[in-house]
């Protein structure tokens, strides 16, 4: 029986590897590298890198494959559908994945990023595969340090306070309005920086980006003084780079003396 | 200076240390335990295990102390109060254990169960430590994999659905009625079984106790069949072991064909 390990790399620092993700790195015979296109080709450098530490006998072979291209034009309520197309259709790349370049008796692994758990599609895909019936195989999760994780131990805080709860959401949903019944809040894929339309209330940001890399940048404070700072930093990466990635903790109330 | 790392170890499962965490508790001199009391003497001896696998030389020390007692008899709105006094007398104990047992130029360690950011008090004693002005001390945190993360990577299933949120919260708020404005739910710190007045609802659960040691029990589907057997369980092995520690995932409308 063929089998697939989903593996979370954690969110940029190599070292936050687990100990269970490296020995389920040394039990895989091939790597799926699903390219996202070139803008994100330092992250691609970065699993081959963990490849090479971790398995220096270089007994391995990665198989690339193409992500099809997300329908990324569409709207707000079209979110949904264009995401499900694309599911498929990753379903179908993924499909001829394992059943052309995996033999019976191999084990493959899909490196994710971050956390398996957090935004992101790998599990619903093989799911989807396994539904499809065309192939079938065993398959498990390891967990790994979320962006979540790594940007609340950099700034040194709790992502709740005590007793009380916290919501992890996007920056779409931030958009529509600070969330209901929570004062911690947790943002992630946010392109439109939604943090500013509370730049009027009692609310502390906790921002990073790139978390855990060589370039990462850690900005805190009332968002009225953060953000602007957190605007310039951002644009000023983004531009350098070409790309970026930032989450961020708002703290509403944050109870200053 | 005084160093103090804050490292999460993970929730049971020795293998879900990262490699920071195991980097640093190699550059630990000493390191400091609370002690629950007996209930939790299992989660003690794990973290000698671990200390024993990674630093094989001995060469360091561990530091025992006695929590101070929590003020358990306490109703909902007493809450908060006594968690404040109880943090207080802790911040005492550490402000000691970080005088009276740290060398000037040495660097300690508090283990913490999972990841420190949820639903732990380490960072916010460490910081009421500093505070009061009798001691520095630099201090560093390494996020850990959580009980909430190693429950879906045991589920094999995300804690958010596509672009939609995700919140953590206790039993306590999760008795008091279904977040609002969330479909999935995390909760943790339930001694009440709390889901089970949403059995009538179309809602899924995915639980697990002891997640991540030999004493595992997993159990997922709708509450309505699900929870019972949850109930059973937990009575059973709670009886057993003499403590639980459990977390669960709520998905509400799971789309069922
Ligand atoms: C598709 S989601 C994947 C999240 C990932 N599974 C995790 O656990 O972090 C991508 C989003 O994660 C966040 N992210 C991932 N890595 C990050 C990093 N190193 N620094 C800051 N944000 C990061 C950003 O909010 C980004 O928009
Ligand atoms: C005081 S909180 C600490 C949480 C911890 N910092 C974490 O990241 O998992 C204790 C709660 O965590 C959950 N928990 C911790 N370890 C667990 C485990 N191995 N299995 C199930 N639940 C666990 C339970 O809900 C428990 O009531």
């Amino acid at each position: 029986m063929r089998k697939i390990h989903v593996i979370g790399i954690g969110a940029g620092d190599p070292d936050q590897l687990t100990l269970q993700a490296v020995r389920a790195l040394r039990g895989t015979d091939v790597f799926f590298v699903l390219d996202k296109g070139e803008v994100k080709s330092d992250l691609t450098r970065l699993r081959h890198d963990m490849l090479d530490t971790h398995l220096p006998d270089g007994a391995y072979r990665v198989v690339e494959a193409r992500d099809p291209e997300r329908d990324r034009g569409a709207g707000g309520a079209a979110y949904s559908p264009a995401v499900g197309d694309w599911r498929s259709a990753r379903a179908e790349i993924y499909e001829r994945l394992i059943t052309e370049e995996l033999g019976e008796e191999q084990s493959g692994a899909f490196l994710v990023w971050g956390d398996p758990a957090l935004y992101d599609s790998t599990l619903a895909i093989l799911q989807e595969v396994l539904a499809r019936g065309a192939v079938t195989f065993e398959y498990d999760v390891v967990p790994g340090i979320s962006s979540v994780s790594a940007l609340v131990a950099r700034h040194r805080t709790g992502l709740n306070r005590v007793a009380r709860p916290v919501q992890i959401t996007t920056g779409r949903r931030l958009a529509e309005g600070f969330p209901e019944g929570v004062d911690d809040v947790v943002v992630m894929l946010d392109a439109h920086q939604a943090f500013r339309q509370y730049a009027e209330e009692d609310v502390d940001i906790y921002w990073g980006a790139y978390i855990g890399t060589p370039d990462e940048i850690l900005v805190s404070g009332p968002i009225a003084e953060a953000g602007p700072r957190i605007e310039r930093l951002r644009a000023e990466a983004r531009e350098r780079k070409g790309w970026i990635m930032d989450t961020y903790l708002l703290r509403r109330n944050p109870g200053r003396e």
